[in-house]
């Protein structure tokens, strides 16, 4: 098994399936077929098998799969199985709305610290247990708190700044939400999030679809909403 | 040209080559190959073949593809030379981080209404000149200011209560961002965010990256952060 060979969009589908599965799991099943547990996740079922074979055998033939067992594995392959630390920067709305958002606990993402250049916001109390720092203790906290992962949420004209200092740090990774393209050294991670491309999608899907809701082919799956990201 | 035969990962595709063109137009750039977008894209050159052999013929052999021309066009085929109306439900953190997003207006989503039950809050003006509306004027204000998107940013507990309001009115699309399944009925359109996805991603590669940084190969583009939504 050679990680560097493994397509991200494999990786991207199995947080999809591990999803599906969780939630498969809540609602009491035990076992799923790959057609089934495919039409979930919006793939087609060849493509379930050839994600799932990079990482060996998984599944019974003719019973597929079981829910709780694929489900660990496949946490265990996206390394979810260990709990990671973040931290966020930037604590306005978005700040608060993702420190506070349930899940992100609930997938193993705990945050560790946040960061605010804001004197008025600096040493504020959050519900977590530890209050707003100032940027300049960035690395002291990284280091002393094993923060992984660092979140960028402040204003795009702060972003890049930002940046410069997280990857002067232990910090590997960046998921950033400023509008703005960061750019970092070599062996650094930058994830950013575009809430736009999810609503182009949406955008495209309804501008073609058929006018009488009833002869929807749009919405196959009607009682399940996607999980697309 | 089938719309209904294309497939929805195209789509998300298209979404992505836009933001790579309205970047690198905004860099000066005129002309760009193939093999030169799809590395910007993380894609293979001729997944974007394929993908834009859905829609017509496109580039120049030899040449590449014009910058300006290839985003107008696949703006076109993802029905963004139109201005969308979007209402937000729920004016939390989130509601505020959302509709303040200078990323929303740059790709055609306007927030036109916002709407929140909370009495502290309904008849607040926004800064986008409309004020806070209380729930009961779902129905009137989607019709009155053409409401096509509903973005749901309520928490989860209240979610379905909104989706099932929601389906009740012109609107045919929900982007939910509240960390829950909605049901709706067929013919109704629900995209979920789920930020935790794009974290698995960014978890996976951390764990994967090789111990000196130096020696990366996880980060082959560094400067250029990427667009993976």
């Amino acid at each position: 098994m050679k990680f560097s060979k493994i397509p991200t969009a494999t990786i991207t589908r199995l947080s999809r399936y591990s999803r599906a599965l969780e939630e498969l799991d809540e609602q009491g099943l035990s076992v799923i077929s790959s057609e089934k547990l495919a039409q979930f996740c919006e793939v087609n079922s060849a493509q379930i098998r050839k994600d799932l074979a990079y990482f060996g055998e998984f599944g019974v033939r003719g019973v597929g799969y079981l829910v709780k067992e694929l489900l660990f594995e496949i946490k265990r392959i996206l390394g979810l199985n260990k709990n990671w630390h973040l931290g966020i920067i930037g604590m306005g709305n978005m700040g608060f709305a993702l420190i506070d958002h349930s899940n992100f606990p609930r997938q193993g993402y705990h945050f560790v610290a946040a960061f605010d250049n804001d004197p008025q916001k600096i040493g504020r109390m959050l519900s977590q247990g530890f209050p707003i720092s100032p940027m300049s203790d960035l690395e002291k906290i990284a280091l002393d708190r094993n923060i992984e992962i660092a979140v960028i949420t402040t204003p795009a004209a702060k972003a890049q700044e930002v940046a410069d200092l997280v990857t002067k740090t232990p910090i590997r990774g960046i998921l950033n939400f400023a509008p703005v393209q960061l750019h970092v050294p070599e062996g650094f991670l930058v994830h950013h999030i575009d809430f736009t491309v999810k609503l182009d999608r949406l955008a495209y899907l309804l501008g073609n679809l058929p006018p009488d809701p009833s002869m929807s082919s749009a919405s196959r799956s009607p009682r399940i909403s996607k999980h697309l990201l």
